[in-house]
């Protein structure tokens, strides 16, 4: 594949994939967040998070480099967390524009 | 799957892949931009950027809604520009910490 054309339908294919394993995510983190409502766990557990960037950063071989990886990831968390909260306040939290 | 240990080791393996597809991602980011240089192309190119944008807002199902999307893939394509800026001063764009 040496054309521009070629790269970018591969591009366009990753990202229908990523879009699929981010709402995939999502959908596992508003679970685990039904889970410990349940079972009156604390939402917010650091420790979780850690533990999540670790074993990213350990699964990395590049080319991002490591803190690219963190950060991307940070935001993955961030947005899975802002959903949770938009669920547990009760609102649908699924509204496309 | 109802228990949290098991909803915590899908959200792990669905962040393999997740690295995986942003790293192979990249180096599609990289080629292009070789070829870009090559061919005397300008690097950014905005309405390439629109395309994408839009291309995984209408591919979203959610439960993320389609600003969380975009979010997400706005930062996917700043750190893809920042490695193909990297690359481009002739530095190893890959370094692990």
């Amino acid at each position: 594949m040496s054309d521009l054309a070629g790269w970018r339908r591969r591009i366009d294919e990753i990202d229908q994939q990523l879009v699929k394993l981010l709402n995939e995510r999502s959908q596992c983190a508003l679970e685990i967040g039904h889970l410990k409502k349940a079972m009156d766990l604390p939402t917010w557990q650091p420790q979780r998070e850690l533990d999540i960037l670790r074993n990213v950063v350990m699964a990395n071989e590049g080319p991002l480099d490591d803190a690219a990886i963190r950060r991307l990831f940070e935001r993955i968390i961030d947005e899975a967390r802002s959903l949770e909260r938009h669920s547990m306040e009760g609102g649908s939290s699924f509204g496309k524009e």
